[in-house]
């Protein structure tokens, strides 16, 4: 079984929006074993709308379409697919209109006439579930074929697509299965890894090893593909044991595994809690450290300690530093994670200060300039670190060299007192 | 003249890279007065490259193909565009030979032989100079219409395009001008706003209304294609009008404005001063104000008062108002915002205090519910807030509607003290 994929919508052509929706798509199809072989854009158009639904029924089964679905004038998808498939009339489904009229009151707003237009369905197609919005799903068929209508909104779209889709494309993928496994590092870089992980050839008898290198460090994907999902499995354990066995330092966790979710898993595990300074990442840190359900439980508090009297006042941090050294430095990372650790009666203490630009930057301190300070039950240390990039994406290399730093930290030997 | 773009290789199709490139050439060539009909993603396949390049040739004037042009033996996009166009043969040019070899001396690393292979192009194309990488553009030619082929690499795709393909692409417009202006709204749900702007034929007279929503507002945008740019820009300026009488009070800023960026600069503009207190979005807050350069010139700390004993100890929140309310309520949002404000000296102060979920929920304080406080100089005020999202939507949505409240209130008219 072959899929494609249909995005719908101006605002991805004049490029306003990311197609973000076709990737995951791409990534789920694969994991239940339906390859993906054309994925395509196009505007809120009707021909052109057409045009790539026909190509896309010439060489695919099963058809994913997303955007297009909203309320407004502009949203022509479900009439346009409807037309296509010859699957009207078109009329109210009591149900979704419930479900519609639900949404609105639960979130205490008016609803609107347009609105009521969403439950306005196609009699010949079947309606997808979406608990998540207002304009529900479709499903088409044609000569065996499908096609799958969902909003282009990723919560609304992802959870349709979870619930009803995947598991009707898994029963239907022919025995084919494909297996991917993403092997995550940090602190390497990727020609590195490559030599240390020669030659690839021994990795790759059974599988295909992809090398996807980013700010936050380089994923090894081993994609398998087979009939046997025992020996599927075992091609799968056999590149990774020798991945593990060449590169494992540098190994942090697998597929969706955060570093911020790995270094929450390893806290609990100690039963130690975090508190955090930030400076210039001015809150990120705290920000991925609580994204992580059940943070609560190690994590007590964070201080985003963007003035000097901030830093002073609540992290203890003595003037003369300040004076001396300058925020940044490392007198000043040093004082910043011990004093948030002693102000909050946390085990462990993290502190970034920097400069993430464009502004601010010295010829001694150039922008994308940072120390980062970690007190431990067993000591309290500081690091340097310059990275060149933009604001935004120094703000993210700095809060991933801070995880970095405290995995580290969680995971070394305990260190015998200097 | 229409463009379309085909992007190429396996990664795009399972979802391992988000296809980044299509939307910054989408919004490129948009800009030159140069629409962008269809966008299709392919694999590393001859047959499925020959058929999207076939497709493309029957629909429009100019394509950019982009990726599949590195050193490794999967990347066979060169040679497939070559026999499609039959701008054969192969042959080492020597220019881009010696560019290859110098772009390695210079990175200090060595150059294997497949590395020299990269200097091998078409006789018949036109080389089209890579300054940032190894990796020559390619621009063929047949009956009058254009396909450049560009590495995938994004910083040195952009850099291709802007030197040398969006000139000549404006050169061969036709004198085409496609102008976008976004109105940003919050505040409002999609289907009332198109309420307030009916008639919408009425702004359509000259341009394409289009409605954006998403978790954080709803966005409109204006296009207009034109010949006259003056008559292009009163075009916009007409339908921009009509919005601001009939929903101005939604609108908070254009284009790349964003939220936060708006807020600092009626911060800056006030001569006023902000502090924050977060439990439940954890830093996210924060990380946005301070994603604008030049924050630091009114932001001046945030708290992530994570745990109930933090809030009490950093922003004065009284024991009994927890013990009494909980954490999630009018009160204690009430005495966070009073409380960051007083213990920061800021001139306003926002608190944020829910349930981010998935746990933590409760009949009546479901995952979602949050209370938002906000100290001005005025007044002290709380608002309640449900959404039915996930934990990082939520936190987002949090986040959003606590900056909305501070747009509001930075913005209305002087209260008169109760």
């Amino acid at each position: 079984m072959i899929a494609e994929i249909i995005a719908i919508g101006d605002e991805l052509l004049i490029g306003q929006v990311v197609n973000t929706n076709a990737s995951w798509l791409g990534e789920q199809l694969s994991r239940v074993g339906v390859p993906v072989r054309f994925m395509t854009t196009v505007g809120d158009d009707g021909d052109d709308i057409r045009a790539a639904l026909q190509h896309a029924l010439s060489r695919a089964d099963f058809i994913i379409a997303t955007g297009g679905l909203g309320p407004t004038h502009d949203d022509i998808t479900k009439k346009v697919v409807t037309d296509f498939f010859e699957a009207g009339p078109l009329a109210q489904d009591e149900k979704v209109l419930a479900h519609i009229r639900n949404t609105f009151t639960r979130r205490n707003l008016p609803m609107s006439p347009v609105n009521e237009e969403q439950a306005v369905v196609p009699r010949k197609a079947k309606v997808l579930w979406n608990a998540n919005g207002t304009a529900p799903g479709l499903l088409f068929e044609k000569n065996g074929k499908y096609c799958a209508v969902l909003p282009g909104v990723p919560f609304e779209m992802k959870a349709i697509t979870t619930s009803a889709l995947l598991p009707f494309l898994q029963a239907r993928a022919g025995g084919q299965i494909i297996r991917h496994r993403t092997v995550k590092t940090f602190g390497v870089a990727e020609s590195s890894l490559a030599e240390k992980l020669a030659p690839i050839a021994e990795i790759e008898q059974h599988c295909k090893l992809a090398f996807l290198p980013s700010y936050f460090g380089v994923n090894l994907r081993i994609s398998v593909t087979g009939r046997a999902s025992e020996e599927v499995a075992q091609h799968v354990a056999a590149a990774e044991k020798i991945i593990l066995a060449k590169a494992g330092k540098y190994v942090y966790g697998y597929d969706d595994d955060s570093l911020e979710g790995v270094v929450g898993r390893r806290l609990k595990e100690k039963g130690a809690t975090l508190a955090l300074a930030e400076s210039c990442t001015g809150g990120l840190l705290a920000h991925r450290i609580t994204n992580v359900s059940g943070s609560s439980e190690y994590f007590l508090r964070g201080y985003v300690t963007y003035s000097n009297p901030a830093k002073i006042e609540l992290l203890d941090v003595p003037q003369e530093i300040i004076a001396q050294h300058g925020a940044v430095s490392e007198p000043c990372a040093l004082a910043m994670a011990a004093g948030v650790k002693k102000m909050s009666g946390s085990d462990y203490g993290v502190a970034i200060t920097g400069i993430a630009g464009p502004t601010g930057g010295a010829p001694d301190k150039p922008v994308g300039t940072v120390w980062i300070g970690l007190a431990s039950p067993q000591r309290v240390s500081a690091k340097h670190f310059l990275f060149l990039n933009d604001r935004l994406v120094n703000k993210e290399r700095f809060a991933q060299a801070a995880l970095a730093m405290l995995y580290r930290a969680l995971h070394e030997a305990e260190y015998v007192p200097e």
